[in-house]
């Protein structure tokens, strides 16, 4: 038995989420769908960070246990021969057995996940964006955004950015990064964390919006956070602009994840 | 009477090309029906230039005369609250009459068209880019292209590159740039000519292609030229990566025409 993971790249926005349903439309269930069809034998599949529906992922990292040996790279081939246009396998590799007594797992292994928004700030919309970017017409003060976002750094209890639904043990989280850069009418956020409750990056992202816009001041955001409440926050911004991007793990893993997306905002 | 002017985006993946079609699931369809859900007439249009099924605008020209007076913001927001997101009215502007005895003509009063032809070079595809480049897997060398590009600006009969459905009163046409920029795994041509046979970019496109991986010399480019015969040159690229991005027109009629399109690398 040996131990594969590997990178997947996907457009979310046909898609009913990443996480296996019933009704089998999920990016998941696409993946699986052809990794049986390459492999002619059913492969279960964990990931590092389930998506919502409409949320892209330049680099998910995928795991699954298979007795077949093959080379990497055919595994990459033959699953993408399979797979709908809208999801691309990146990249394979069997990883080793165990590091310190642990097996590689996607999600239990990764040490923190980054996440961007794109969002486009002009008064009118771009059909080249659509699906692909938020879409804000008023303009936006990326300075007071960046005083705003400077209260969420570190580790803090993000009850407010939650979303009832979330599973997750704690809303205690260590938010590393937060960055905000502006190019053109371009507006990319990047939020790495060690992990994100559900709906987190979006509910960040309306709540800077609100005072990007200028509705509230950049302190707001710690009252925001102090409050605990999904109520004393903004709404839940579209997933469209929102990219799972990058899962960092020991380098000891060896796994050939990818330094350049292929957007060059990204 | 007035003519309205209208900067156009759109992604052309999911239209039968541009001009309307009996069966109206065409770019022109679309916007005829928006025009007349807002208008509440039915609003004959004339764009600067067709293009093909899957292929993307950053800014068609498109006009047509009305009775209504309306500001031109009004026509942008009002048009696009009846688009599909992949279609937008980016800018709008009520045209003078005339200058120097001519009426504003979104065809005839073109005098040049930019297009954009995106490539991925990577061994491997990309979802994020699935339908909005093509995509070649082996290294290709850009300094051949370049050197094959050469050949091909200034005005020659590019019959070699000319679609045998092509309607075009002449194949004789002035090319007056041709440009081939590398950033990371991405290849744009930019090519801007007088005005273009049909398929003539992506015919370019592939054969240019064949110099970049090897199968021809730079200087092939010269012989397929002078050959004046279709069957000389290389099958026609896939239109996943092109986009008509700028038309030229006399200044003096004023459109807003966008200087940034919003994907960085066009």
């Amino acid at each position: 038995m040996t131990r594969i993971a590997l990178g997947l790249q996907y457009i979310g926005t046909d898609w009913s989420g990443y996480q296996k349903q019933p009704s089998r439309d999920t990016v998941q269930d696409a993946l699986e769908i052809a990794l049986e069809k390459f492999a002619c034998t059913p492969l279960a599949t964990t990931c590092a960070g389930r998506t919502d529906a409409g949320v892209h992922a330049v680099e998910q990292v995928v795991h699954f246990d298979t007795e077949l040996n093959r080379p990497a790279q055919s595994w990459v081939r033959g699953t993408n021969a399979f797979l709908p246009d809208s999801i691309t396998v990146r990249w394979a590799l069997e990883v080793a057995p165990n590091l310190d007594g642990q097996d590689f797992h996607a999600r239990f292994s990764a040490r923190a996940r980054t996440y961007h928004y794109v969002l486009y700030n002009n008064p009118n919309p771009s059909a080249l964006l659509a699906g692909r970017a938020g879409w804000v017409f008023r303009p936006l003060d990326v300075e007071r955004m960046r005083a705003a976002a400077r209260h969420l750094i570190g580790t803090h209890d993000f009850s407010s950015f939650r979303a009832a639904s979330c599973q997750a043990n704690t809303p205690i989280k260590d938010m590393q990064e937060l960055s905000i850069e502006r190019r053109g009418d371009i507006i990319v956020f990047t939020v790495r964390a060690s992990a994100f409750l559900h709906h987190m990056v979006r509910n960040l992202v309306g709540a800077l919006v609100y005072v990007g816009l200028g509705r509230q001041e950049p302190e707001w955001m710690a009252e925001v956070l102090l409050a605990r409440d999904r109520d004393a926050a903004a709404p839940t911004f579209m997933p469209d602009g929102l990219y799972l991007a990058k899962i960092d793990y020991d380098p000891r893993w060896g796994l050939p994840q990818e330094a350049a997306p292929p957007l060059p905002w990204l």
